[in-house]
C-alpha cells in the first residue's frame, strides 16, 4: 500500500513537473521591420550601398529585440526599431525623410497597440526630429488618436519635445532627388495641372517608408510605422502610413501590419484592417490574407509592401515591387535582412 | 395541334413581358443620411428645435434625392446632401461647426466613391465653406486622399475655390458652448493635464457630424461625412470622418458607410470599413454587420452611430446614444426622418 501511495505521489510530481514546463515554455517573441518597398535591384546596388541598407536594418532589428529579449512590450521594440530607422537618412523617414514640393520634410507617424487596442499618431509634422515617438505620445499623453501638423507640433511642445530646425532634414541626396523630380516635374509642365503631379509618384524614393510589427512575452501585438512619404508631395498630403486601418494596424484579436508603398492604394483598400479582416471573418492563413490584399492591390493598380505577425508568430513579408529593405528576428534564433525578390525573408 | 400552338406562343410571350417587366424594373434609388449622434432627447427638445432639425433634415434629403431621381450619380447625391446640412447652422459641420480650443472652427470631410474605388478628403481646414466640395476636389483634381491644414487650404486657391474668415463659423450657439466647455476644463484644472482633455469628449454638441450614403440608378455606392470635430479640442485633433475606413467608407463590392461618434474610438475600431468587411467576408446581412460593429464599440467603450447600404438597396441606421438625426429617402416612396430611439426610421 505505500509502495503504491509513493508511485501516486511520483506520478502527480511528474505530471506537474511537466506541465509546469508546458507553462514556462516562452511564447515566441518576434520583431519583423520594413524599410521601404520600391525599385531595389540588385544590378542597381554596389556593394557599399547594400552593406549600408543592410547594417541599418540589422541595427533596427537588434534595437528591438534587445527590449523584447528583456521582457519589453511589444509597443517599446517596434518603437526602438523605427526610432533606429528614423535616424539612419537612408530611409525614408525621420532624418532621411524626402522633401516635399516647398523643399521641406512632412512627416507622418502612427503607432497602435494591440492591447486595448490604443493608437497614436501624427501627420505633417515638420520640427520633430523623432515622429514615432511623438505618435507615442498622442497615444498616451492625449483623448486624440491623430493630430496634424501646427497643433501637433504645439503638442510637441506642451510634452517637452525638443523641435529641430527643418534644415535638419535637408540631406544632400534628398535634395539630389527633389531638383530631379522637379526637373521630370517642368518636362511635363506642359500638360494640365490635375495630371501633373502624378508624376510624383515615380522615382526610386517613393515608396521609402518604416515600419515594424513585433509580438511580445506577454502575447500582445504592436505595430508602428513612419515617413517622409512622396518626394515633390503637395504641402499637405498625408499618406497611409499615420492612418489607422490603411498603413498601421494592430490588434490582438487577429493580427499586426505595417505598409509600404503608393499611400493613395492603401487607403482606398484600407490595407492594414483588410488583412486582418480577412485572417478573422474569413479565417485565412496570416500569408493567404496578406497575398489575398496584394493581389488586390495589384488589381487596382497599385504598388507597395507589408510586413505582417499573428499572435501565434506566424510572419508574412510580401511585395509586389522589385525589392522591399526587410528583416525579422525571433526567440528561435533567426535573424536575417532582405532587400531583393526572392530572397529569403 | 393549332390552338396548343397558340397557346405555347401566348406563355412564351407573356412570359417575355414579365422578363421584361422584370429587367426594365429601375434599379432601387435611395439616400440615407445622418445629421450626428448623441444626446437627443424628447424631454430636451421644445417644438421649434425639432422642428428645425427636421427640416434641415428633409431638405439635405431633398436636396440630394432629386439628383438620384434625375440621374444623377451617387457621389453627386451624397455630396448635395451634405453641402445643405454644412450650410445649416443646426449640424455640426460647416458653417454651424463647433469651435475648438482658439475658439476656431477645424474642418474635416471625405467623400468616397464606390466605384472605382476613388475616394478624396480634407483635415483641419479653417476658411472652407463647404469642405465636402473641397475634398471632392482633392478625390478629382489631385492624385492624393488626403490633404491637411494649411496645404489643403492652398490646393482649394489653386483649385478657385474663395476661402471665408473664421468669423464665418463663429455662431453664438457654437460661442456659448466653448464657453461651457472652457468652464468645465477650468472647474477640471487641478486633474492632470494628460486627463483634463478627457473631458473635451462630453456635452451635447460632442459627437455631431453630417453624413450621408447614396445607391444610384447605374448602382454605384458613395459616401460622404463632414464635421467640425468636438468642441474644445485640441489644436490639429483629426477624428474618424476624414479618414477613409473609420468614418467614410464606399465600395461597390460591399457597402457604404458614414458614422458619427466619438471619433478616437472609430479610428481605433475603422469601424466603416469593418462594417463592409463583415457584410463581404463573414458574408452577414447590412443589418446584422452594423449591429456587431456598434456591439464592439460599445464594448470598447464607444458611443455614436452608423449609417450604412448595399447595393440591393438595404439601409442601416443605428446608434447607441439616446438619439441620431437621420432620414431616408427612396424610390418605394419612403422619405422619413428620426431623431430619438424607438422611432421609424
Amino acid at each position: 500500500m505505500r509502495r503504491v501511495r509513493v508511485f501516486v505521489l511520483l506520478v502527480v510530481m511528474a505530471a506537474a513537473v511537466l506541465a509546469q514546463a508546458a507553462v514556462a515554455d516562452p511564447r515566441p517573441l518576434v520583431l519583423v521591420i520594413h524599410g521601404g518597398a520600391g525599385v531595389i535591384e540588385r544590378a542597381r546596388m554596389t556593394p557599399e550601398k547594400e552593406a549600408g541598407y543592410r547594417s541599418g536594418l540589422s541595427a533596427a532589428l537588434d534595437a528591438g529585440y534587445a527590449l523584447l529579449e528583456h521582457g519589453g512590450s511589444s509597443v517599446d521594440a517596434v518603437i526602438a526599431a523605427v526610432r533606429t530607422l528614423e535616424d539612419d537618412p537612408l530611409f525614408n523617414a525621420g532624418r532621411g525623410a524626402v522633401l516635399n514640393h516647398e523643399g521641406d520634410a512632412e512627416l507622418d507617424a502612427a503607432i497602435m497597440d494591440g492591447n486595448g487596442p490604443h493608437a497614436g499618431a501624427v501627420a505633417g509634422v515638420r520640427h520633430v526630429k523623432n515622429p514615432i515617438e511623438l505618435a507615442r505620445l498622442v497615444m498616451e499623453k492625449s483623448p486624440h488618436v491623430l493630430l496634424v501638423a501646427d497643433g501637433a507640433e504645439e503638442f510637441a511642445l506642451e510634452q517637452g519635445v525638443v523641435l529641430v530646425p527643418r534644415s535638419y532634414f535637408r540631406t544632400a541626396a534628398r535634395e539630389r532627388e527633389l531638383e530631379e523630380a522637379r526637373r521630370v516635374e517642368q518636362a511635363r509642365a506642359a500638360q494640365p495641372p490635375a495630371t501633373r503631379h502624378l508624376a510624383r509618384a515615380a522615382g526610386e524614393g517613393s515608396m521609402g517608408t518604416v515600419g515594424a510589427v513585433a509580438l511580445d512575452s506577454a502575447g500582445n501585438l504592436a505595430a508602428a510605422t513612419s515617413t517622409g512619404g512622396l518626394t515633390n508631395k503637395l504641402h499637405g498630403r498625408v499618406g497611409d502610413s499615420p492612418l489607422i486601418g490603411a498603413g498601421t494596424f494592430a490588434n490582438n484579436e487577429s493580427c499586426a501590419v505595417s505598409g509600404t508603398g503608393q499611400g493613395e492604394y492603401y487607403i482606398r483598400a484600407v490595407v492594414a484592417h483588410d488583412v486582418c479582416a480577412l485572417l478573422e471573418y474569413r479565417r485565412l492563413t496570416l500569408a493567404a490574407a496578406v497575398d489575398e490584399v496584394i493581389r488586390k492591390l495589384q488589381r487596382s493598380g497599385g504598388q507597395g509592401g507589408i510586413i505582417a505577425l499573428d499572435r501565434a508568430g506566424h510572419v508574412a513579408m510580401r511585395f509586389n515591387t522589385p525589392g522591399m529593405y526587410r528583416g525579422v528576428r525571433d526567440s528561435r534564433g533567426r535573424r536575417v535582412t532582405g532587400m531583393y525578390q526572392g530572397e529569403q525573408p
